[in-house]
């Protein structure tokens, strides 16, 4: 037998074993794994942090609702920590594996059945495992008219990580925090609940009504450790008429300032429903090796982006978009958004007028905002080498903070010669914008990694202490974001921890909630 | 000395009196009230339920955060709950009164500032006594170009309690739950919590990005106990280039449901954002009385309903809303919906084509639809008595359930001689709808008046029977509409009320959480 590489803190050797024993009882031999072979997807980072501060002591397949419920009561007898994933993703914040070492991986990948699809509502419950791909294939299966929010990675990812996470979609629905109704969640001590109208035995709007009754807990469980969700309800997007992917190019950060103000604008004026303003940077390196461009030291100067813009015939920095709805009613929210692109200096064309390099960038658009899965947004990583972090302070959506936040961001990753790639993905309801951004670094190039590792830390403080604090961390960190949120909600997640999970053995250290 | 009518439960007289000495050095003899005459606002009920059951102990009107803080420490002490009221109506849910008797009303219509509104992000961060009157008026001093989503009787109601209480609107935002961002909340221990990014101290976004990082606690506040809510974020709505109002007219009760199905589709086509489905009855109550109408025994017969829409040239049933944006836009919509409500066999025209008494009807969409102030739907109240309870049972969007639904609310109520009076407002994601009715009564007659009890209670019950349990309770049925909600829902309330309020200071009996 392979021995795991590492235990789980303070327990011993032999109670570790004991437990394994009683896990393997309940789910059978094969679905659990502490041999390092095994372990090495759950252990597979991609963000700059030493791979042993993430370390698994194993992980363990559960295949249902009671299944879980006795693999919890193991671990509250032994105090073995259980880090949740669902799919097991998060690509570039912290992937399956956990914020500390010698968790116990619980992964719900088995538990992949998509229960009910309304094909009225446009309502689908389903379980962790569900991919997006799956999803899509179902609605292919059944004719039924809906596409689905999704981030850019859909096709190995799944709408219960997407959701838990509050990922960011590009959609009309966007944010997917705003767009899912009811959960089922397993409490730590083998409870279960059913949130919102799933309470009522025999209500007929579960997925369909997110509210329920009294206080919403459903809250409680995003991007959290106090407990474990089980089924949850989505919201499908109908199938438009007709859809349209526009781009208005500007030439530096002013412009791409301006556009977002359009953007948020134009949100407010209810004519768009999506929208992000990126840098050229991110196109390239979803086609380019840094290595055939580049070996100077430092990062990429602004200069020489502008220069290979204007080579390519690219804009430096695009607003693009999507539209949806009646041939008609597309013709006319495009016009208002030419207009107003135009005004604020953009050059604007739609996915029709679109020839050469720029093809791929819209084609790219066209797919992330659509029905289309691909899995092109992954080459991100060939450009520099197989590691990443994201990272996506919050802005209001004002042109001083675009620049200001992109100022912070593109000078500290340049201070530690890391190209800015990255943009801002404008929110649910116009008033704020992600300033997502990736650090791509070689992680095999230790040197490189140490200073991705330096850079991430420092990024993220200094965004945050200009106010512009994340609205998602990867896990190396959680901790330090939570510090930015302040005592308060340190003290009452801790409350609500403790009621919840008194032998801290759900996800410990997930969003700082140790 | 006037003596107040009752004492909180378990507290004797003298431990009452040494408690109001100390509210009353914490804010002043005058805003301490326990004579009968001053607490008559806060005893006043037009649900059907004993006065008695709703009699408060006294009230006390907090001046700040700092006044609430030390009167939470006095309540604690000497365990006397605190009912709290903002604005201090919910009309037809049990008004200001406590859910249980011998609580004193802890009215928060002194903190009524409006404390910023960000001129380009559209919000506004408010305290609890704030009215719509009060914002309307400020966004016209300062020409801001904002409306705002509001309930019917919005001038003398406010933001807070419209937020709290899960209410919906008629503009764009509709559903007011899904539109604000950020809290101040004051825990019955007296520490004070920022939600979202509150919490980060310098953040720009507290009222622009709602969901924070970690764990979203904001929802464990809405139709809670489980702390006072002293500052909220809104969510404004741009005023829209133009809007119109239409209405699709329908013979019964099937044209009513086949048209709450073209509304679903027509949200998750995009193209409407709000919109309900009415009975006449809701606008012939806000014109007239009852007995010039009706002197017969039981509820109007429907064919008498329809008999007067013949005669005065009406639709029986009314689907009704209001477009918004630019004129273009308008246009294409409005064709769209026309299309749609026609090949589902309704009558279709717009605010330019109305006359007659349907003028009224449009008159009242509209002022509830934009911008527009007016208390005249409380006219509804004059067309039986002083007496009304809401009630709003949540139906997926499809026809069978339109017609159960209705079917189930207009027997009960024939059954006990009320009308139905009410309709279908749709959900923020168009897949659910409230169908929302009052129960109107002389509240006077205290035969009708335990009539009406008694239709309320058993209305309620076989609605939720059938699988539509309500979204909001008056006070008189908060537990039993808690009971439906199931054991699993009750004892995690249970457990939260424990872990923020251990001595159950804070609204007892708030949503059946005692």
């Amino acid at each position: 037998m392979t021995i795991q590489a590492v235990l789980p803190p303070g327990v011993s050797k032999e109670s570790f074993a004991a437990a394994l024993a009683e896990y393997r009882a309940i789910v059978g031999d094969q679905w659990v794994f502490v041999d390092l072979e095994r372990l090495a997807p759950y252990s597979r980072l991609m963000v700059p942090d030493d791979d042993a501060a993430h370390q698994p002591c194993g992980a363990i397949a559960a295949g249902s609702v009671e299944e879980i419920q006795r693999i919890l009561a193991v671990s509250n007898k032994y105090k073995i920590p259980l880090w949740t994933i669902s799919v097991g993703r998060n690509f570039g914040y912290g992937e399956a594996a956990p914020a500390t070492p010698g968790q116990m991986i619980l992964d719900l990948k088995r538990m992949n059945r998509i229960l009910e699809v309304d094909p009225e509502l446009g309502t689908a419950l389903v379980e962790p495992g569900v991919t997006f791909k799956q999803l899509h294939d179902y609605l292919i299966e059944h004719n039924l008219p809906f596409w689905f929010n999704k981030p850019a990675p859909a096709p190995v990812v799944g709408p219960m990580g997407f959701t838990l996470e509050r990922g960011m979609g590009y959609t009309r629905y966007q944010e997917q925090a705003q767009n899912f109704s009811g959960m089922e969640v397993v409490l730590a001590d083998g409870s279960v609940i059913r949130t919102g109208m799933g309470g009522a035995e025999n209500a007929k709007t579960w997925q369909a009504y997110r509210w329920g009754y009294g206080p919403w807990i459903d809250g409680l469980f995003l991007q959290s450790n106090f407990g474990i969700v089980t089924k949850l309800g989505l919201w499908l997007m109908k199938r438009p008429a007709a859809h349209k992917t526009w781009a208005a190019g500007f030439l530096d950060i002013d412009g791409a300032a301006r556009s977002v103000e359009v953007l948020r604008d134009l949100r407010l004026d209810g004519v768009i429903e999506n929208g992000m303003v990126a840098h050229m940077s991110y196109g390239v390196a979803l086609t380019q090796k840094r290595s055939d461009l580049f070996n100077g030291p430092g990062a990429i100067p602004e200069e020489m982006w502008a220069g290979m813009a204007k080579q390519a015939g690219l804009a430096v920095w695009s607003a693009v978009g999507t539209v949806f709805g009646h041939p008609d009613q597309i013709a006319i929210n495009l016009d208002i958004i030419r207009k107003a692109m135009t005004a604020a200096g953009g050059f604007f064309i739609t996915e029709e007028q679109v020839s050469g390099p720029a093809s791929i960038l819209f084609n790219n658009i066209k797919m992330i905002t659509t029905d289309q899965l691909s899995l092109e947004d992954f080459a991100i990583f060939n450009y520099r080498g197989s590691g990443g972090a994201w990272f996506a302070p919050v802005i209001p959506s004002k042109a001083k903070d675009v620049l200001e936040c992109y100022r912070i961001s593109q000078r500290t990753l340049a201070e530690f010669g890391f190209d800015y790639i990255g943009g801002f993905m404008i929110g649910y309801s116009g008033r704020h914008f992600d300033a997502a951004s990736i650090i791509l670094y070689d992680r095999d190039n230790p040197e490189e990694f140490k200073r991705a590792k330096q850079c991430y830390l420092k990024v993220v403080d200094a965004c945050a202490k200009a106010g512009y604090p994340l609205y998602r961390a990867g896990t190396p960190i959680m901790k330090m974001t939570a510090d930015f949120y302040g005592e308060a909600q340190k003290t009452i997640n801790a409350r609500l921890k403790h009621m919840f999970d008194p032998n801290h053995i759900l996800s410990p250290g997930k969003s700082g909630i140790a």
